[in-house]
């Protein structure tokens, strides 16, 4: 392979994360491996940009911010509508991120069935099709002897699954217990240090676009659940589905709470838990100091095993650059292996 | 590969670690990459044991215990009371645990080299060879077309090169800055929590067994700066040796700085810097609450990267198990490459 060809799938904050790392990285990657990447084809949900010999990153960035869409990108051989470039373009590796959708999972599902059946590998930085149809999406991507990668699907850039797999693979991994969800941590740090309500930390959150209009995914616990069922399948092999989680979220939280956990030398934290008993996600105290004792959007996970005892990673959990710098390590580990 | 057949050179803390950790995963590696692993021949500074039928872990345990060599091991096929077990027994790696010598970094180069010209894959713990003769060693790998893992030299049970090489690779990785000597963090959390001497606490880890006897090698930061060399060399990729670091260890700290430190919000603790600009172990000041807070034994590292931002890993620096299950990531990696 002296090449690699790429559809970038969802052009949104991720999306636009990915196409910037790609430039960043490109030349590094061309050097250690050998390997050309290109960016053949990139698609929102209105629009796309295709050129097989290469799309121009600043091109399509400016054209996405000026119109809000890719389809009059200049250096487009094509454009079209709808989202079968999988099928019109040669490619090596999807880069799926379209928008976490908790319903049905799609369009990510069937996309990247889609790309499985073509015989092409996936990286993902989406949670809902991963949290529902776990188990069809590794069965087929079994089927097509093909590479599905989705360390980006949890904590953002905080390294885990590929931390638990290969950088703790001389271990089993018995549990993990950590905070997944950053928009949540960022509202019950603020309402422990100023004391303020939930409603108003909230809204504080939506001005700073931290918490997003709907808030319901993060601040209900869906998110942090979707990502428990992800670490439950893939980390501790244990098959789980969305509906197996345990969920509350922080919505209840009041400051009068929160102050008696600070009184008392603890914090409230909405802590996801992924044990072989319990699969859950809810909001927990925890000592002051204590490694779940982080401020902000960070994100952190101890595992617990069973030769290393327990070790922890932490980073940032979200974030344009950041979500796509997990995608970046899921595609060069496609390369090596691919090499 | 259908059979793994393992040499332990070293049979102290990490190697008796390593024998146990190898009988704990075997069932598991066999199931999932279908390898035997089986330990043909272990070896300490004055006898050793060879089977090349497989030695018996608990009774190589068991003989250690009872005798302090493996000489009269009954299952032993032969008894020799040198290190040519290279030259005598058929192997595929070598597990290379003897004590680190900062002077010359024997016998673990020779033992390492050795085996590298025999077309062997080598695994080690050790910090002396790699840190006086990192070049060397890597050249010779390269040269011989093997592979030499040591992610167990530094931080123990806490991945960090596997980490930055593996679980960050869509990354550069900037600089890591860390706590990578359990001993001195012990001492200075006991020195910061109890308001004692340096002199008293050290005595205190000596008789807890956290310090060694001659405890030079962690107090003067000789050990951290040994991890930095390495870190250096294999993850920033930056061409380092011992003499290149600059180095200040903690006997000087005194019970008043400490306790200066601790009103004002601070923290003495015993740095260690990787950047392109420095090679550095040095007693520094961090605050109360950020992610250098550590107590105990613990090691920590920060790596600061272009697209992740900071991501941190925390984990045990020592114990018997804990740095054998660095060792086991890295044979691992070997199977799953050589698969």
């Amino acid at each position: 392979m002296d090449e690699c060809k790429i559809i970038v799938m969802g052009f949104g904050s991720v999306g636009q994360g990915i196409v910037k790392a790609i430039k960043m990285e490109k030349d590094k990657i061309l050097e250690t491996l050998g390997i050309n990447l290109k960016i053949v084809a990139v698609a929102d949900s209105c629009s796309s940009a295709i050129n097989p010999d290469g799309l121009n990153v600043e091109e399509l960035l400016k054209t996405k911010s000026e119109k809000g869409k890719l389809g009059q990108c200049p250096n487009c051989g094509t454009t079209n509508t709808d989202t079968d470039v999988l099928d019109n373009v040669d490619y090596d590796v999807l880069m799926e991120c379209t928008p976490t959708n908790i319903d049905d999972g799609e369009p990510a599902r069937t996309l990247t069935l889609k790309a499985f059946s073509q015989g092409k590998d996936v990286v993902t930085s989406n949670k809902g099709h991963l949290a529902l149809n776990y188990k069809e999406l590794d069965d087929a991507a079994k089927a097509n002897n093909v590479m599905f990668k989705f360390e980006a699907s949890v904590g953002g850039a905080m390294p885990i699954i590929n931390y638990a797999k290969d950088a703790l693979s001389g271990n089993q991994i018995i549990s993990i217990i950590g905070i997944l969800n950053g928009t949540t941590n960022y509202i019950l740090s603020r309402m422990t240090s100023e004391g303020s309500s939930y409603p108003d930390t909230l809204k504080e959150s939506q001005m700073l676009g931290i918490a997003e209009t709907n808030p319901t995914q993060d601040v209900e616990g869906i998110d942090a659940a979707c990502k428990a069922v992800i670490l439950s399948n893939s980390v501790l092999g244990q098959p789980a589905t969305y509906s197996d989680v345990e969920v509350e979220g922080i919505s209840n939280i009041t400051s009068e709470a929160v102050s008696l956990a600070k009184e008392n030398g603890y914090l409230i934290k909405l802590i996801t838990e992924v044990s072989p008993k319990t699969l859950k996600v809810s909001p927990r105290l925890v000592k002051q100091g204590s490694s779940y004792d982080l401020n902000g959007t960070l994100n952190m996970a101890t595992l617990k095993t069973d030769l290393a005892d327990e070790v922890t990673t932490v980073g940032k959990g979200a974030g344009s650059l950041e979500t796509a710098s997990a995608m970046m390590t899921d595609l060069i580990t496609i390369l090596r292996t691919k090499n």
